[in-house]
């Protein structure tokens, strides 16, 4: 027991005594100390009002007590009245609430009498943390009753005051108003209650409730409590708290939560092609998104799990939904307002979200819904502005976010610390640039797969399949060559001399060859066979697992044809980028699907055979280097001979979390909820890396590797390398890169950036 | 240069020369040591004839060589005319033939000349070494020129006999006739050659083909290959040579292949039910088949994967078609006659084959069959008999052969040497009494699933799972209890107190689903619903990778109800069992597909909580535990915390080298013919474990199981562990036992006897 804020002092405390006071009081006593008019605070722990309530009157524990609640009370005046809160560590549910304007003990052997007043209210104090989440626990082995404290402060005459130090929403120092948010409460000493905020600011170093009082024309401190803020708020404090002189760069970068980013790199709806809404509603979280109509959580994560988008369609939401909502780009909600659990939870999640759509209806049995006028399907696509609240039929063009302000400053700061360079996935020049602005240091993985994503050449590549002769089979090739070496050539000149990594083709072959009843068609008569002959063919080419089927370097390996007509579309590429545009080229080939060293070794001896028939020559403007995925567990076993035969890994986070499991990542859906649910994963493996499993693995290859072969190169390509937790532990790992999506770069670029928590 | 049997005395050999002697060397000198009268024979190096050509006439060189030669006359007789012979260690394609009737030199300075008889057929003999194999190897390091040697003998005068020392089909003790195999071979001392059988096969313990001569009464040894034998000839041969007191029991053990044991494991057509053949043709290699029509490698292959027989058809087999011969049950082609490459690869292989089926046409495209008037399509099943040469429509009832004579007795010797115990994977009463006559020690593997292949048992099961409200789910569940309790009885009470392996439901649920419209019309019938919206919950069940998605414990995790129903299953057929039979049980729980401890301490304290509501305690008769299939990559890195968990662990070799590989095994067959073809892999990786990737988590897991639970029990359960490669590699490993199918329990017996060679 002890004075926090005594009256008639400065405060001072022992070591042991500022290791015993958390949450409200060491607000209270931080402020205090920095000069800060506060109302007169002390503290007693459990233990201490334990021992002083068994405590005879007149024995010295008693006298202590006394002595102790006399610092309350200002030179030569009355005792006040007082008022007891509690002061946990953290919030927790069922504490008791303050009891305020309790008389001073009237006699000395009231002070700790627990049939009065004071001693009443203490007890119930104390009592309430025993309604609040478990107070002992097995895991620190530590009795955390023990460090409870209740505080005893003297009563305002005025009613207190609660005040924002910082605007949530924008960051701008206060005092604001708690219950009208943007605007500043009018005190009548404006100047004082500023400092309140910009000393409260300094020692918090977060945005924080204040309670204060103005008392006798001083501004009085009473108490804080930390409030959730917006990114853009935090990111203004930070930047704020840098240009004051309260925090360093340093501290700024690690101060701010990679995962709050998302937030402020929300799509918004072109301003171009605007067409009529087909309903509205409230728009509750900011941003926009398209995506097909998916009515459940299930739905919802099968379309994440597919790397597509979808809009989770509900009449309102509940904590059952809150995977759904995750893995959805947006949500739209019939019901609910901006305290709805869709708006609370798209908020925290930075999701777009439009609610109370009142002309919504929808049907699951049937899979359809109404809104405004029209019926849709569920798998349809609309478009969401969570911004205006505005629904949309179709897939609209969205206008991406781009870094500016408090980020750009902020990210600058990070990448001054950052050891560990940070690259994208991208295919396309458009894609490329958005990557570059974003802060990309080189493309860790281009499809090369996309490249085919067209109709056209979706058609050159099944006749190259089906081809019957050599001179059928050589024009297809030749086509593709073609159209593919375009792309290649700008993409090399967007990313001028950066290091680009081309993954060979990876999925199996069937994944683009005819499915629909139409397709089949077209294509037996463009390569003149009959149609149930290739549908024949098509069968026998089906797989059951194509997961883990004839994929990767498989291909490679079983059609050499396909391996070559990719080196000369990135060879025909590289040497048009570098005539037409006087760009350098430095082209990282890496082979998908390994699972033993032959493979990398036969495939890198096809590469040098073929650029040797190329006549390529590594020079200052076309560098070429040839590594290899570790996506499966017996890759990362055999690394050390694996590499031997590479210039680079590059750790394909996803499919060696499908391997190591045993998880199709499209099929998880199914049992993910339910074993979250159980508290069988803390987390889902495909979003924040297994590290005691699939780590284990990374950490095998890249000892075994690098002990082999010590100029490897070592790189993470997964969408772990989005995720600010895996960040964290692929920082602790000894990579060269990581390369994530174009919109998460912000978030790898600050993450990498934070020392280890 | 040295006499391996000289003329006049008993041959001696420095050890080094014996390390310089192999292939017909080595059995002419071990004859002619052993006392046999052996026809005069000399060799000479590579090296020490290059130096003798060098030499000078008179040189000590020289002058050696014809004292050396000298070896070969018999006292007070003319130097004999001569042979010259090749002796290397294997069989090389391209060696000289033997050169014979050479005119003894006339004068010393033609010994060593290459331009008369006896120096021109050794310099020959040498030269033809060249056209063999690779000489110079840069594996060993060894300059293996030096090793070769050129045998020169006394020519006889009798055109030389050859003759089998055992017969190659029955291993009875010859001299067999090598041209009319059957008979013995009408020798004037037939008690001589016996003699020089026993001891040839003595000095080999191989068959071996003998060359003799007859020569003024005596029977001379001239030269010994040795010949390849069928398995009942080996193992008769064994079993004799123990008797004789050439072999210990030991040897014999060691000296059988465990390969070769299926080929006197053949199925024969049960006599009972005949029906007319369609056509019938040459049975080439013994054995009865049952299997679907297949045409090529790859799709055997695929039905091997899944488990299912098929009978490759085809006009006539190739190089290209031995895959499929592996892979298939039977093989059955139009041409080709005894010598054929169908028949000799099956009898290799020890598959039935039925060859030169004159009515047999193939069209592939339209992948049908003619066999003799019927037309018949791809995949539906004929049955062959290789022994008669019938080719019947449909799967036929198959007699299983059993372990007699001397395959009892070896596996009886074998089991004495034997200290891990082999165990089976079945599911039936029928197959655990035929694996309990192949020497089961318990059930390693009961896969639970297969108690639902009967029609009703799958309504009720479908009918579980679409169940509309509890009331129905009770039901369903209290029937399939039922239905399995029965067999769960019928199966400890044959198995009696041996343990049982039961691994819990694995497969994904929807495999249980109806497939064709007729199924899913009374599907939906039964249930009383809606066939539309049945398919459509169908749909949303399928899987895109089966193999990884929701199935082992994760089903028994999101449907505990299927847990409970198995639970309740197997308490009722255990007691079903002791109660009537007076049997004991002793029932090992196994969890599959489990990739952390969490899982495995969720579905154990399930188990034990059913246990419980069942009044189920451990006694005498009644003992459980429980354990769990490491099969995933993840759950041998984490095996430290999964032990702790269980009882025992069983290595699923299949699943466990489908997710370190990424490979599915269904879907394989499209590149794994290529992948051996260009060298990549050694073997297919299903079939012979693979030391390096899947072998490591092995011993990771075994390893950190270990340390956490030093009780922990280990076996494996894969296919792998009929495998005689993977066997001996799982004999070095600290396993209690593995488990394979009834049929390979011999050749796992016979494997684990064996030594590590």
């Amino acid at each position: 027991m002890f004075a926090i804020a005594p009256a008639n002092e400065r405060p001072h405390l022992s070591r042991e005594q500022e290791r015993l006071i958390a949450g409200k009081a060491a607000w209270i006593f931080a402020m205090a100390k920095s000069g800060q008019s506060v109302c007169p605070t002390i503290c007693i722990t459990r233990k201490a009002w334990e021992a002083v309530k068994d405590a005879k009157p007149g024995s010295s524990l008693h006298t202590s007590w006394i002595g102790v609640l006399f610092k309350l009370v200002p030179k030569g005046m009355e005792p006040p009245a007082l008022v007891v809160r509690t002061a946990a560590r953290a919030h927790m549910a069922g504490l008791a609430r303050v009891r305020g304007k309790i008389e001073a003990p009237k006699k000395e052997s009231d002070a700790a009498n627990t049939a009065k007043p004071l001693g009443r209210a203490i007890d119930r104090a104390f009592d309430s943390y025993l309604h609040g989440t478990p107070v002992w626990t097995m895991d620190t082995g530590r009795d955390l009753s023990l460090e409870q404290i209740v505080l005893v402060q003297a009563a305002v005459a005025e009613k207190p005051i609660a005040i924002l130090t910082r605007d949530l929403s924008t960051g701008e120092l206060g005092p604001f108003s708690t219950t009208d948010k943007s605007q500043l409460h009018p005190f009548k000493n404006p100047m004082a209650a500023k400092q309140l905020c910009r000393r409260m600011d300094g020692v918090a170093g977060a945005h924080m409730i204040c309670l204060v009082a103005e008392q006798n024309g001083e501004l009085l401190f009473l108490s804080a409590r930390p409030a959730q803020a917006s990114i853009s708020a935090n990111l203004e404090a930070a930047i704020d708290r840098v240009s004051n002189g309260d925090w360093t760069p340093r501290k700024a970068v690690s101060a701010i939560d990679p995962a709050q980013l998302p937030q402020v790199l929300h799509p918004r709806l072109s301003g171009a092609k605007r067409v009529a809404a087909l309903a509205s509603g409230l728009g509750v979280s900011p941003g926009a998104a398209s995506g097909a109509i998916v009515f459940s959580s299930e739905d919802a994560s099968r379309y994440r799990a597919r790397g597509k988008d979808c809009i989770l369609v509900s009449v309102e939401t509940g904590p059952s939904d809150i995977e759904g909502m995750q893995a959805a780009a947006g949500i739209l909600t019939a019901r609910g307002g901006i305290t709805s659990h869709a708006a609370v939870i798209a908020r925290v999640t930075g999701k777009p979200c439009v609610a109370s759509v009142r002309s919504l209806s929808i049907d699951v049995d049937l899979q359809k819904v109404q809104i405004g006028e029209r019926e849709i399907l569920a798998g349809a696509e609309i478009t969401i502005d969570g911004s205006t609240g505005e629904v949309y039929a179709g897939a609209l063009p969205l206008t991406q976010p781009h870094i500016g302000g408090n980020l750009r400053t902020l990210l600058d700061w990070a990448d001054g610390s950052r050891t560990i360079a940070v690259r994208t996935n991208v295919e396309t020049e458009e894609a490329a640039k958005v990557a570059l602005s974003f802060g990309a240091e080189g493309i860790g993985l281009a499809r090369s797969e996309h490249m085919f994503f067209s109709t056209e050449r979706m058609v050159a590549l099944r006749r190259m399949i089906f081809s019957q002769n050599d001179h059928d089979r050589k024009q297809a090739l030749d086509g593709l060559v073609e159209y593919q070496a375009d792309d290649y050539a700008r993409l090399f000149s967007t990313m001028d001399g950066l290091p680009i990594t081309v993954r060979l083709f990876d999925p199996p072959l069937h994944e683009f060859l005819p499915r629909t009843e139409d397709e089949l068609e077209d294509t037996a008569s463009s390569l003149g066979i009959d149609t149930k002959r290739l549908r024949n063919r098509l069968e026998r080419m089906a797989e059951v697992n194509p997961m883990l089927g004839h994929r990767g370097c498989r291909l490679a390996i079983s059609h050499p044809e396909i391996l070559d007509m990719q080196i000369r579309a990135l060879v025909a590429g590289a040497r048009a980028a570098i005539e037409s545009n006087d760009t350098n080229v430095n082209l990282e080939i890496m082979v998908p699907f390994v699972s033993s060293a032959r493979e990398v070794h036969w495939v890198r001896n096809k590469i040098l055979q073929l650029m040797e028939r190329l006549s390529v020559n590594q020079t200052d403007s076309f560098k070429f280097s040839i590594g290899t995925m570790i996506e499966l567990p017996r890759a990362a076993l055999r690394a050390h001979e694996i590499a031997k035969h590479v210039d680079f890994f590059s750790f394909g986070t996803n499919d060696l979390t499908q391997t190591t499991f045993g998880i199709s990542r499209d099929d998880a859906p199914a049992f993910l909820a339910t074993y979250q649910r159980r508290g069988l994963y803390d987390a889902d493996p495909f979003v924040t890396i297994d590290k005691n499993g699939v780590g284990e693995l990374i950490e095998i290859a890249i000892r075994r590797g690098k002990e082999a072969n010590p100029d490897l190169k070592i790189g993470i390509c997964g969408e772990h390398a989005g995720d600010p937790e895996s960040l964290k532990y692929f920082a602790s790992l000894d990579v060269d890169y990581v390369s994530c999506s174009p919109f998460r770069l912000p978030i790898a670029r600050l993450a990498l950036a934070q020392p280890e928590r």
